[in-house]
């Protein structure tokens, strides 16, 4: 099946991080594939991942990076998919600000839709709300999944009443 | 035309950043709608709007909020559509660190595509990318349109070529 | 025995921080209850909650969240009774920059008590003094517990003199 | 009528923040004193005003700082009554950073219920939801004001309307 | 032998970081005492020690306090003793700015001597080079101290070079 | 007479901030001298500053800079007089941090008495302060000053009571 | 005569803050271009630039951005000439933060000799520099550049004297 | 054979970091000294080195130092070699924000070439490619080094994909 999604990161080393994406991807059922590309140990290699995603029939490209995190705003500059940045903590970080700046504050023309630091799983759900705009069936399983959520926080509610915590409320 | 985007902010106030989404829009030819929905000072009218988003024909909400900017991602814990956060730098913010905080750092399961400080225009271009995931049209304008900030970069070359600037390059 | 202080919090895990709330509210002998609700997974229920909460007898609210922190915020825009924030310094938190901006910086109309991060046992004792506003009994308690603070450092003041620090003021 | 808010803050400088405070309380019918208490230039006249609040029937403490914000928590220390605190952006201020810090960071046992910076108003607002929880009355009249936010919103609603804004929501 | 310098600190927990400056005193035999003072805990003790330190012979005060640090500035607010504050990283801090912010912004009039986060030792420097102002031999000490910071360093070159690393400056 | 403190800053043109130290040192009838160090552009006219200050009667220095702000620090490296640093607010400074931080963080040994940004005033007093260790009749002034402040403050109560605000206090 | 240093930016309107890198460059006799290059606008006008400024006998980049700034990053990432980055502060921008950030926090490998904000006049006194590592005579330009600071502090030094500043160390 | 870069640093506990700086010039080729020079406790000695440098030979100057940072800007401000600023997060460091904006925001005249924290290697790069101006094998070497990224990002990817990753692109 051909991948929708492109998950693309500057070394394996932040695979910890973007596998929920992957993950996520998987759960919902959703073709994509997972390399490594680095904005400034490969820019040829970016450029020409990005010049390509489209005509591969890629959807939308997921991209995730630390520190001065070039990689997502330079795949937006080449390409007109959407491309969901996640800003990754890496050590020597300024505390993830660095990272979280040079994603998110992309000049006019060259969006980068940014998600929370190390949300991983978060440019998944989005990708997934992408797809969804045109995939009635991925709509539903991201409605499903949302909804799930809501479940798991009723069962954490029955479980403090349980523990003897006061609940006059439920 | 049944709008394909919503545009959403707290208070009309917030028209001037917003406005640049619409004009976006506009010139891209994507139906789309703009109203006031403030999650503080309308609760109930924001769940309505999100809840009611999907099946009104809605693709993507762009939602605009400055301080503690908590309307993008209610709206994103309700809906299953792709919500887009603008943060606005407003009055009283402290430096718009407030507003990209609360858009940005959504916890797992409810992201928010964030878009840099008052960038109304990269959120219009973000929802045309995504609108171009299904309607080719778009995606050939979204293509057209970056390759046109080629364009306006070669003619400030030339412009200040001809202003004397030494350029062996060109 | 009905609940005049009603803690909220997005996740059970959060129950580690909010807990020294609850500890203190028993200390000084006043009704309170604890459950989950999360504005982001359980909007409709935080809804509910807030919406209910002043005519179930509730005096004031706490609520602890981490991240983009909109629970606070959000039930303070739906009820009438003061509600008093606690920003919990989540994992893969910006250092806890995001939950503090979240929570403090509401907009006019919609005031949130912001106490400091992981300050639950503060979020307690302000909800004390709130109640002791009408309650004479719980109003001295307050008293009686701050002068207490005092003698817990006439105690460390003794204790380092015999330690053999040198101290003529005392 | 004896005044149930006491409102103040380092210097008259600071009135044309803390006025909104005052205007607010006028308009909710609440009696209220302001004046000149500074942590730094009196402090003796401040730990007066805090030792004698309850007594002379105050139920709740505005205190307005910028910079080294020292007024809201020092009164805090010494009285048992619900100290609100508000944050100035003074001239020389680091971006306000210095006075939400100096107010906010509290250590445990004692609390200042800290709103926004210069959000006076919510401060007066604040107030009122403390009064409300004893007095009907004033509770009544806050969730009035709190509908209104809605009032103000839907007026809005209606002038982008009227303006040509496209809205199939409404 | 009376004291010139009196080290206060919130809490005897504070004594791990502010023991250094006590330690660097006795090594220059300069006189000093030693005790707790809270701003938060006992506002009127801190106000008793302040008003009492210039009768009683001190010619420095060094006040240690983390989170929103309060007491270096208010002693500093009754006495005209020059006043060190060390601002102490303590838990739940925010990195240490609030410590930091606190204690550096004091408004105009009441200064105190602000010295680096946990930087215990250097206020006791501090204070020895104010005694010095008046007392040679403490001044020829300093000198001395100073001096021999310099010779720590002689003897890491000295080290380096024995390690092996070239180093044709020396 | 000879100058018991030295004035000295990076430009003339920081001599808008730094005039206020040497007005309130002519208030209180401290000899003092003025004149512009660089640390960057006369760093051998530092180093000769820093070295003769001792022996040429200086009791106290101020040093003011602004940006990456070594000039007290490194003053401080080689004089074992107090430093007082004033941290000033350039252009192209980012927002003052870079001078707080350059002029307050200096490792072990090499204190400075950083004042709040811009607050030369401070500097001036702090000096009072230092000198008054000695020189009793400078150190009344000080008291006396710090008594005037209160007396300021009263002025304005005054002035807010004439001006019908509501006062049950005084 | 052939170009020795590339000065880039992402638009003319960043002419007003690069300019004194070329106005100092020129006072060097140093021959150099200046041009528009785009990371984000013209990535392959970037990469073409980059890859060919070597061959064309370029010995140094220099190259200004604002926000989320990858010009400097990216040229830096193909090619193996130094590149020396002006983080510029544009509008929009968070405080300068995010340029800094982006151009100074570069991964291992890939090095971008960052300036303070705005310092295209340092950079062009950096290039200067490394030109004059192998042209002796540049060097001795700086060398006469750098004691000229000094002249000019002279001078301020006497022009603050004859306005009747006190001043005994001169 | 007389180096070409001097690495100094104000401590030897700095060496874990610096180290990697010495090894990348030795991979290079590239003589160089790595010694011990604190611009707070060896303030003369640092004027000597920085003095001496360039008549000894040095083409660049590497300097490392944490905290407020003064080491690299003051050499700057004596010698005219390109001075290469490494900012160090050291213990007590206010998260590494201090020695960064300690070496990075020098006035107008003194450059430092800054990387970002902790990143020694990159310090040595950058002096490989300044060296490389002049010296056409050390230049090939740092292209060739420059490419060895790259191959060792397609080895990651083949690494991935034998793990099972699905990757159409390669």
């Amino acid at each position: 099946m051909k991948p929708l999604v492109g998950i693309i990161m500057g070394s394996d080393s932040d695979l910890t991080v973007m596998q929920t994406a992957s993950d996520l991807l998987k759960e919902f059922g959703i073709a994509h594939e997972v390399t490594v590309v680095s904005a400034h140990r490969t820019p040829l290699r970016m450029v020409d991942y990005a010049q390509k995603a489209k005509k591969r029939g890629l959807k939308v490209i997921i991209a995730g990076a630390g520190g001065a995190a070039h990689l997502p705003g330079m795949v937006a500059s080449i390409t007109s998919l959407p491309v969901i940045g996640v800003p990754i903590k890496s050590s020597n970080s300024i505390d993830g600000w660095d990272s979280v700046l040079s994603i998110l504050q992309m000049p006019n023309g060259v969006p980068v839709a940014t998600v929370a630091l190390n949300a991983a799983k978060n440019a998944g759900i989005l990708a997934a709300e992408i797809i969804g705009t045109f995939d009635a069936k991925v709509s539903k399983k991201v409605t499903t999944f949302k909804n799930s959520l809501s479940n798991d926080v009723i069962k954490k509610v029955e479980k403090m009443k349980k523990a003897g915590w006061e609940n006059k409320f439920d």
